[in-house]
């Protein structure tokens, strides 16, 4: 048995008895030799890569994405024998990293920090003594109540960071109930919660459902002072509201690492938003733990048993 | 018994039987009115407040400041009868925060992402594929092995929120041990203790030991990758050789919130140092539980029992 590992990244997994690997460039079609792997790594893999792939790997009975979001996969049309095994947890340190470094950095004013420090100007208003909760600015995540719209591996990884900090965490999923500990509200109320969100972090995946989800009534609905962040997929935020809100002074902040489309075309108007912080999807990128993962589900589908993160198709 | 608290915050301890409070301007001499005082709360005073405090108020028995830095109370010459109290603890939320807002800003490459997102430019050297540990650069924590410099009540707060973030803590003091679960190294062998240090963060206090403690020889020691972070003094950094190591990329890159001599002058060439943050001295700059500390050593006080954190003299 064959299992196609992708060039874009050094992988090795331990391999079950009588599989063997091979790599394939991850931006080209499969090669004709390869047809009969019954296994593919996908990382980095270009359209045509997954379209040739759903088209001629005829005995292929596991896709390992090692991407938290299929959204890609899910559209190439690998037939239903294929389980697309999903790299949940996979970046689940690195973007709750990343959303930290969004979230501090706008909190403890470092732009603004910046652009003083240009201007060799020492900033009375950034430093000195402060109050603690200055009225119409969030300047520290002690008691900052933070709402995390997608509370799945990511956000359960980003709460107790955030919760440590001082801050009173809450998520948003499909479902209300209480995960790792924090209280999950249900989407369909959040409309409710935002007026009481100085924080509200976006790791939505990209869905039907979750297009737009962030948009001019959710602005609408926060404080003026909240900050926003997005590290999830750019399809969920609204850009023109988004852009809206910034620039009336509606919303206090943003940070996003996502948008729609990536790239941001140069003439985008999101660049030059005012209080808006871009980053160009680096929030992941570098799976942690990858060939634990693959080990892990070849060895499961050798073995007939049950393959981890399989998504819902 | 009186206790004078200062103008520059908004205070409301609990006082003792038989004690009132006054508020007096902490930039200016004690009124002749005041100075039956007995106790003293100081947070932004002047220099001229403190040596008037040190000349007058003959019947003082507490100072107790909400600084966790006490170096300009000790040079105003108090008598010794009355026990100078630090505000120790009372900035280590603050101040942690801070310099993780430094920290993950410079680790996840914010300075860069603004400039490209001000040239509206989509850069696929920030975004994308990465490798998790890239050579000769720090892009994450996880696994980065940290040295926090003056390992007291800051630090102490600092590192488990590091060590929860995936990096390897280690602390130096005046003397070696085991701290909150840290390994502890002592001052003496911290040149050994370089090599293998991908980020140092400095937290200490300004004494005439700890000036100029990270020199040319430190910047030499440490991985030409190093980040180095400094929340403590800024008399702690010989800044010279801190431009000279960013200058010759003998070091990563750095972060201060505090310099020497502050405000930082517009000509000091440290203000146009290459892959440096500077912030004006905003990592504190607000006692949390300051209401808590002074009633808790005023208490102290009016009982006979031990006043807490005093400094020595
Ligand atoms: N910026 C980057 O570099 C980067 C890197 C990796 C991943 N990501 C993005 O982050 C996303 C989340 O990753 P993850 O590992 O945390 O995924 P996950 O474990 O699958 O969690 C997704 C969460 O979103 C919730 N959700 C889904 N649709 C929703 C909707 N319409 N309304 C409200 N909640 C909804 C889910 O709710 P239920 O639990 O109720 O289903 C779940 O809590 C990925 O899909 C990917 O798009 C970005
Ligand atoms: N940037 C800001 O806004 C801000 C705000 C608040 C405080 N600070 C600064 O942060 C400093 C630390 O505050 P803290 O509350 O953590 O103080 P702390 O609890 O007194 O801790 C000081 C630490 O430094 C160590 N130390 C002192 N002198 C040393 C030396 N010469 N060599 C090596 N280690 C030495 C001490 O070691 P031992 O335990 O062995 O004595 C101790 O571990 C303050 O003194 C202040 O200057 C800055």
């Amino acid at each position: 048995m064959k299992i196609l590992l992708p060039d874009t990244m050094d992988l090795d997994p331990t391999l079950p008895e009588g599989w063997e690997a091979a790599v394939v460039d991850a931006r080209e079609e499969i090669p004709a030799e390869h047809h009969d792997a019954a296994a593919l790594v996908v990382w980095g893999a270009s359209r045509r890569h997954l379209a040739s792939a759903a088209q001629n790997l005829h005995d292929l009975r596991l896709v390992q994405s090692l991407s938290a979001g299929v959204d890609g996969i899910l559209a190439a049309g690998f037939a239903p024998e294929a389980p697309i095994a999903t790299g949940a947890g996979l970046h689940s340190a690195t973007v709750s990293e990343h959303a930290l470094a969004l979230l501090l950095s706008l909190v403890r004013r470092l732009p603004e920090a910046r652009i003083a420090q240009e201007h060799h100007e020492w900033s009375d208003e950034l430093g000195g003594l402060q109050p603690l909760h200055p009225q119409g600015r969030v300047t520290t995540l002690l008691e900052a109540r933070v709402l995390i719209w997608g509370f799945g591996e990511i956000g359960q990884t980003l709460a107790p960071v955030l919760k440590s900090l001082g801050a009173h965490v809450r998520g948003v999923a499909r479902s209300a109930g209480e995960r790792s500990g924090f209280e999950v509200i249900a989407a369909d109320d959040v409309l409710d919660a935002l007026p009481e969100t100085d924080v509200l972090i976006d790791i939505l995946p990209a869905s039907e459902q979750s297009t737009g989800a962030l948009g001019r009534e959710v602005f609408e609905a926060l404080p003026d002072h909240a900050i926003v962040l997005n590290v999830g997929r750019g399809t969920t935020i609204d850009q023109a509201a988004l852009l809206e809100a910034l620039e009336e002074g509606r919303i206090g902040s943003a940070g996003i690492d996502v948008t729609d489309p990536e790239p941001l075309p140069a003439e985008d108007p999101l660049w030059d938003a005012p209080r808006l912080l871009i980053t160009p999807h680096g929030a992941g990128g570098r799976p942690v733990g990858a060939d634990e993962r693959i080990t892990r589900n070849l060895g499961a589908l050798a073995a007939g048993e049950e393959i981890l993160h399989t998504a819902a198709r």
